[in-house]
């Protein structure tokens, strides 16, 4: 953890900056190892000032690295207290990665004429993109929760479960496994609600032959983990096994070009292709997937619009999906690490659309 | 949910204001039932008009009310979008309940000369922290399911098992009762760990004795529920019931004052009070509580700097706590409706801090 405050400050002095003011906290959790505080100043000479309330202020003392951890009394406001530094440390360009509004405002009438406030968000995106081997153990582990999760679900999934049932089952298992939480809200959408990438679960009963989208992670260690697999509960239609095998040709498609140097658009097109193809273009209605870490939604994003170009160590989803109004969706989703040479799914489950089939 | 928009419409023309832009998704959500915009702007008078990515687009269209729902293209910027229909519009001052430092710069260069954007968070939080009677119904179950997730907790807490495990079967309980998912991520925080309110809860195994600080919450239909137990997994020490005797107190006082018009800072200063009369006011490192709702932090929070007076509707935690370093920590917590002469609990469970005493 201590190479990534350094690898950060090399990076914005090479940008012409003084210093560097952090308020995400999770990009304060990524840098010093603790979440729970509110900025980070690091000059790019000297000591890092790790600014915390009380009620986290002990914990931060035991667990943050490489800083000094100030307690910001709840009469005291952060911003001057911030600003303060900033002007007794002479900081003379600095660079933030995310401020509100108000709070810009306000420090730069603090700073008037004193010090320029840059926006620079890419610069520690640039070191969070590239995941290190100690990262890559626990989103390894993450994936194999996320798998077990996935097993349950298969295993738990017919007709006459609430959605909610279901997604009880989902993470009550991953929780045995130890998954620390979810990764995002699990996603357990049945039947024309199946139509809405973001369906959602809700009290509503699983039919015979519904379509269900099952879109689940686990997180590990503060590491994320996300997967999408679509089921019908029963025999599938025709219909509902042909829009399910382009989905997954799609999947496949993009994952088989997955390697060090290839273009996030172009990953998108290869599977977006695909689908177009096979006439159900329009119903393809998001990108092709995210990067996932410490959020579940980080750079490199993977769509048409995306500049990226991926490295070794980067962990992305993949996640084409058919989706008809009326009719229903599908999508399969992997988390997938990318190698020199290759993709590797960090997530493990069957493919499998009828239920009971697996 | 129409009388909504058109609260807050009469509430920002009083104001002076032309237009409202609103840009936080739970905000957007209070106003129009559908959560997955990315914006909405309000005139003062016509058509309200709802930013959506294509991802959420026939969600929206579904589910969004008293609203045009326009889509985002992905190669479209939407600050550029908004920028425009708000120059079409003629809007001369603009309020808006949060940005990013970054999208409030460009809108400013968008709009130069013509628009004055102003930072009115307060307006739509006047609104949201008076609770209807359709908001309680569904606050009233979140806090039923909470009071079943701490009733399985009691039960389920036992020394040999880990801080994880217990939460697993806390989760799934809540599940089992329809819980739309965890209010925040449930802290089981046990033995020394207990010292810190934000302890989380990880693979410790709880040992014979240990304090152990369980803190959770159940979703029901976007609103939220918040509850705090300490528990000591055995006989507790002397030590650790007059701690927790003392805890115990401040809550019952601080709950007994509740009512419309008693002002935020001084339950804070009653509880407080009396646990620095104790002996223990530095262990008392938080303020004694905060608003609740379709967020688990909102106004008004109840601290020494509030300035908030309750009103009948508004719903807060009430959660003095004592957290010794290498001792352990302790708190209680409930989630209170206001009313015109009481406050009521929303989130019932026994007050016990001896396993197996329930």
């Amino acid at each position: 953890m201590e190479d990534r405050i350094d690898s950060l400050r090399s990076i914005f002095k090479e940008k012409g900056l003084d210093g560097y003011l952090v308020l995400n906290n999770v990009n304060i959790f990524y840098l010093t190892g603790f979440s729970g505080a509110v900025g980070l100043l690091i000059p790019v000479k000297g000591e890092n000032t790790l600014y915390v309330y009380g009620v986290n202020y002990e914990q931060a003392k035991a667990e943050a690295k490489n800083c000094n951890v100030m307690l910001v009394e709840r009469n005291v406001k952060l911003e001057e207290m911030i600003g303060r530094k900033i002007k007794a440390l002479k900081i003379g360009k600095l660079g933030f990665d995310g401020l509100s509004s108000v709070f810009y405002l306000k420090l730069r009438r603090l700073l008037r004429g004193n010090t320029r406030l840059k926006a620079e968000n890419r610069l520690i995106w640039a070191l969070r993109k590239v995941k290190t081997g100690q990262e890559l153990e626990l989103m390894r582990k993450a994936g194999e929760i996320t798998g077990e999760g996935m097993r349950v679900a298969y295993e738990t999934l017919k007709p006459g479960l609430t959605e909610i049932e279901v997604a009880a089952e989902i993470e009550y298992a991953m929780r045995k496994k130890a998954s620390w939480g979810t990764s995002f809200e699990t996603i357990v959408a049945s039947g024309v609600r199946s139509a809405f990438p973001h369906g959602g679960c809700t009290e509503k009963q699983i039919r015979k032959g519904d379509i269900v989208v099952m879109d689940l992670g686990a997180t590990y260690k503060h590491y994320r983990s996300d997967m999408t697999r679509t089921l019908v509960a029963g025999k599938p239609s025709k219909k509902q096994q042909k829009i399910y095998d382009i989905v997954r040709k799609a999947q496949e498609k993009a994952f088989k070009r997955i390697r060090e140097g290839v273009r996030a658009r172009t990953l998108d097109a290869a599977a977006r292709r695909l689908i177009e193809k096979a006439g159900y273009g329009k119903y393809f209605v998001h990108g092709l997937g995210h990067g996932i870490g410490l959020e579940v939604h980080e750079p490199p994003t993977l769509n048409s619009q995306s500049k990226e170009v991926l490295k070794a160590g980067n962990v992305v989803t993949v996640e084409p999906g058919i989706y008809i109004v009326g009719f229903g969706g599908f999508r399969i989703e992997d988390t997938v690490l990318v190698h020199k040479e290759r993709g590797e799914r960090l997530t493990p489950a069957p493919y499998t659309l009828g239920y009971g089939q697996s």
